[in-house]
């Protein structure tokens, strides 16, 4: 047959690719060997790896109805974040993104205005996040199905892993905590229909993975122990401790907290959504007593906060405002339960 | 809270990573340096890059619906391909896999039994192509989800893409074609139930990819061009040549075809499988005119045919026994078809 016959998968893969390769591929242009689009029409990509480093490795599904709803999310957002929280396990690792690999399975009914505006905000993490697509899968199926993979890479020896924290580290987090579940009960209030472009949903549509800090502190060697705020404070403190064999014991008045709003004061409990709301992608990190002081108030204008300390019985403790200290329980987000 | 208390997301990963991780790591042990499980519970992989090699990068769908059905296909055997489609990607540049994330979706019926037997294969795949699981991600869904990435190195500058072709280059392919879509049609037989064992299903449930074949060609700087063959003949040439510029010719009396048994000679054209047939996972590649001699008859016991050559003619033709030559039709395996 003649070759100019336009292919089902090729032209829905072309116009996928066409959207996203026209990202600012920063300053790894030159690792990307092999991507993707008309002039790299192979399965697979080649990167070359930078000298001296290590290559981080993670992948995260995305998936209509369970990790989004596309009656409430919009596309650009659900483009936008499903690269942004998958770097962010790059950056929990004090690492720097490379690239991805993008794997959609999409209905019919979403390949027009749907694909068109996924493309637009996956196109904007890409660049804001100067992670470059470099390969991926694509199929049709009746739901919207994504999976992304992301290399990042780090110094060798210098990436912080989560194992790491002893009896007596302080505990830290960046920015605010529970901001992504508060604007996420706003979106899914039953009676009032807020704007996707009010403000208290922007870190539930658009996360930022903190990259700046978590370099910062892999380049300083500053953490003992780090990870990103996925699931809730109160679920991945716990995971960190069990990772380090330590326990934890930190202190509700020191909780970077979201702001509520007087009108819905009675509704939400700011202490609860700080502790156990999912999706901040903040990091959590632990810093030996000693170096405590070597820490700054911010970095890239987060706020780095101290929420408590490190301690030797595995429990993970919530001391109150009142002063009264209790087990903390694990209410954070966990697929199979 | 306590430590000790069973996470339900952790103890399903915990399955899963225990399941995988007994796989002996080979070659690649060293360059593994954070991988999964218990005393590796980072969300993220280390991966150590050989020095003078690039990575290959490439990702794939395996969908319960789209790409095996839960009622026909053995667990093992979902378990086993679904590595082993994803590492012939790497096969198809020339070269190794080094290691793999698994992204898991699985239905609460799915997580006992089901998942006990894909591990089973997935494990074996794992073992046979030296391709240690690095990590991955699940969740819960209703339908059965699987992505695979896949980690692979070659020498730098030594990775065989499909763009090469040129006008004359011979076009070889490894093994025989259509015998996976041959096995498919046997398993998807209304009236008869085929065993699982049955050989006829071996090529279609536990594909072969030719890494062998594929490093020899690229250590040896054989082959201008090369992809693999898991859509089927008709369309994958036609994508070798797109990339590369060029047309095709082939004769039909030189493909390496499927053997049909005599009973089903009236239902099934070994000539229309091999031309069409998707999942045979074999290598086309192309190899110039002055290089044709040198390439063996067979590697590790793969035989290797030489079925046509690149044309200047932008169109795939095929010469019929009787010497009647048409333009090949793509009937091959779209999604979006």
């Amino acid at each position: 047959m003649k070759i100019s016959r336009k292919l089902g998968e090729k032209s829905t893969l072309n116009r996928i690719y066409e959207g996203l390769r026209t990202v600012s591929p920063g300053r790894v242009k030159n690792s990307l060997r092999v991507g993707i689009g008309d002039d790299a029409p192979d399965d697979a990509a080649l990167w070359r790896p930078r000298a001296g480093y290590e290559t981080i490795l993670t992948c995260d599904w995305f998936l209509e109805g369970t990790h989004f709803l596309a009656n409430r999310h919009p596309p650009e957002a659900v483009g936008y974040k499903c690269l942004a929280r998958a770097v962010s396990d790059i950056a929990a690792m004090g690492g720097e993104p490379r690239c991805y690999l993008l794997s959609l399975a999409l209905p019919d009914a979403r390949s027009d205005k749907w694909l068109h505006k996924f493309l637009n905000g996956l196109r904007k993490a890409s660049r804001v996040l100067e992670c470059p697509i470099a390969g991926g899968d694509t199929t049709r199926r009746d739901e919207i199905l994504i999976n992304l993979t992301v290399i990042g890479e780090a110094p060798r020896g210098r990436a912080i892993l989560r194992n790491g924290a002893h009896t007596g580290d302080a505990i830290f987090v960046t920015g605010h905590l529970g901001e992504a579940q508060y604007g996420l009960h706003l979106l899914l209030e039953p009676l009032k229909r807020i704007s996707p472009t009010d403000k208290r949903l922007r870190k539930h549509f658009y996360p930022k993975p903190r990259l700046a800090a978590g370099l910062w502190l892999a380049n300083h060697g500053l953490a003992t122990a780090m990870m990103d705020l996925s699931d809730g404070l109160s679920s991945d403190l716990l995971k960190l401790c069990e990772a380090s064999g330590v326990g934890a014991r930190i202190e509700e008045q020191r909780l970077p907290r979201v702001k509520i709003e007087n009108k819905y004061s009675n509704k939400f409990d700011a202490t609860e959504l700080a502790l156990h709301g999912g999706d901040d992608y903040e990091l959590l990190f632990t810093v030996a007593r000693k170096n405590v002081g070597r820490i700054p108030k911010t970095i890239a204008h987060v706020p780095l906060t101290r929420i408590g300390e490190i301690t030797p019985e595995k429990r993970v403790v919530l001391v109150r405002k009142h002063g009264v200290a209790t087990d903390l329980e694990n209410k954070g987000w966990d697929p199979f339960r």
